[in-house]
């Protein structure tokens, strides 16, 4: 079917466009001489998954129980999940381990290390570290680290798999410099923590980094041995603000109706609201033309920016599209459709059950698969 | 299963405030001598619309063609799909008509009544009415009114079938005396417009109206036929905030486990973020203690706010919660649960697939049933 005649609101993957974004962060992760863990939160999609571990060593990083469960139900079984585990998600990560899961977990705390060295089950475990963000994670020269590392050590059958950090701060830089600085702290978090834990007499094989923006712009990947950027795949308009991907590798948009105008206000409506967008507004970040409003208005065949049109606000199923100028009412009227590039792709994407893919860079003409999405918890 | 042993985050319905708000709309509605037809787009569940026609006339509103067709499916026929209709859709919605729903699509622009006219089908149509809020619609004196009307008259298969208005500035108001006047102009435009019709010799059987504010707070309702209230059927911290609802009476909250402390920084993490949340800041356009941040706290057991906490930040699958006074760490141990009433039910319900029902006011103890809900488009 011609994406013109989908249904709308409805997702269009360009798969030459997440294809090459997967081999450019391959190709860079081979240079940085370290594995590649993407993670799947953000594309939750089997298929895309297959194309991600291509030539990588096979291993991926989930945020959720669900994503676990489906990855291992569609072939995938090297899987961390990078949230901190609480006693009660044992028994069904457990589940997971008997089914074939070579399942890592994550804590930050010693009560928990404790539940899970006690609980009886086979896991292997990753500490968490804060490396600046000050989210989850013990701090790398903290006390707490050996405490957590001596507990998952001394677990009969818990094996303690190595560390782990996020420099989800990189979203907080606003340049290539900035964000060079944070992949530095974030590698030299990893690698002290690991440092401390094989001198405390434990074992440490995985020391884990990176977002997108880090791993593009580390300078230094030494003592790490593997990474777990996740959006670079699709990208998004946020992205685009930060500098990891540029507009024209930007792969899935939101394909949308036009369905009412509003001529004295120059307003028109879209079939995607807050819903099919999502309210995410991180390019409230950015100044100026940065800042999309909540999405990026683009041609339904070029998926080319239409100059100086934003989504000003959404309701639930309506999006107000308005702008500095006179928009062109007469080459969209009311059933025509237009494209929108989401600010943040994790949470647009999140609305969708499945993917309109289509092949042709810039992507425009028939669907060639529909892709299914794993969402929920 | 008790609820304390769900794996989070998830949905936790409470029948007993669900009923008691539908018995009070009901009511309310009976007052106003008007008929009920719910808007299930927050709900979007087939089980509360049962409760929520229950005793009504037995119609329903939707906004997205799914819905029409989910609730078609689970039995309920007369559905009025409150979203400008655009000509690609008009196949799925003769469809819908083909397969036994009484179909009643909205449109506000005169292409588009050519097209449905055209089309061959049967239709109902209503005309959408712009009362103030400046979404959709055309304004009650204006000329496009009988435009259309004439258009949908006219058409052989086509049935004019009334004026529909949705006061959604309702939103904007802070006081109940606000809502007063946004509810008269809500009638009066309807009313208006209707009047406009039937003197150009076009029937005007229905006269809609409603949201849950402006429902709640009419003084008067003459000459309005039906009212289309959704969201005061869950409740949430914006509808708390304009008054619509008591924290008492909020259905549905998020269950959601604690995953880390940060006693150092007085911040503790739970496993409900943006996506299991939404990232609607509805209550920001409340001051002080009104603006939860991400949902106001509660919990476990009785469902009461705990003092002070509020959710100040979300990342994906992380919740951040902090307070002005020290938190109570050792209540909320890692791996403990609490509950989190939404800011805005529409957006956070959407993330999940089925609700957990449970009985009690104020709700803990058993589910006693899972209801499901369609998402997407």
């Amino acid at each position: 079917m011609d994406i013109n005649h989908l249904s709308t609101p409805t997702l269009i993957l360009d798969k030459a466009r997440l294809q090459r974004n997967i081999d450019a962060m391959a190709e860079r992760v081979k240079a940085l001489g370290v594995d590649l863990r993407p993670h799947l939160k953000t594309t939750k999609s089997a298929d895309v998954a297959r194309l991600a571990v291509d030539g990588n060593f096979g291993g991926i990083t989930v945020a959720t129980m669900r994503e676990a469960e489906y990855f291992l139900e569609n072939g995938i079984t090297d899987i961390t999940y990078a949230v901190c585990i609480v006693p009660s998600k044992l028994d069904q990560a457990l589940s997971l381990v008997d089914r074939g899961a070579d399942l890592k977990l994550l804590t930050d705390n010693a009560d928990v290390a404790g539940a899970i060295a006690g609980h009886g089950g086979l896991f292997k475990v990753l500490i968490e570290i804060d490396c600046g963000e000050h989210r989850t994670g013990v701090l790398p020269d903290s006390p707490e680290l050996l405490e957590i590392a001596g507990i998952l050590a001394a677990g009969e059958k818990t094996e303690l798999a190595g560390v782990l950090t996020h420099a989800g701060h990189t979203y907080a830089c606003r340049s290539k410099d900035e964000i060079i600085v944070v992949a530095e702290d974030e590698r030299a978090a990893a690698v002290l923590a690991a440092d401390r834990i094989r001198e405390a007499g434990h074992p440490c094989p995985t020391v884990s980094t990176g977002s997108t923006p880090s791993v593009m712009f580390a300078r230094n990947t030494d003592g790490v041995t593997e990474v777990r950027p996740g959006v670079y795949m699709l990208g998004d308009m946020f992205q685009v603000g930060i500098g990891t991907r540029s507009i024209d590798e930007v792969a899935l948009t939101v394909l949308t109706s036009v369905i009412a105008h509003r001529r004295d206000d120059n307003q028109l409506y879209i079939d995607a609201g807050g819903l099919a967008l999502s309210k995410d507004r991180a390019t409230a970040a950015f100044k100026g033309d940065d800042d999309v409003g909540y999405g990026l208005v683009c041609d339904l065949k070029t998926t080319k920016p239409i100059a100086g049109l934003r989504v000003a606000s959404v309701h639930q199923e309506h999006g107000l599209v308005t702008g500095d100028r006179p928009l062109p009412f007469d080459d969209l009227p009311v059933g025509s459709k237009v494209r929108i590039m989401p600010n943040h792709v994790c949470m647009t994407a999140a609305a969708y059950d499945s993917y309109n893919v289509i092949d042709g860079d810039g992507g425009f003409g028939e669907v060639t698969a529909v892709w299914g999405r794993c969402n929920g918890w």
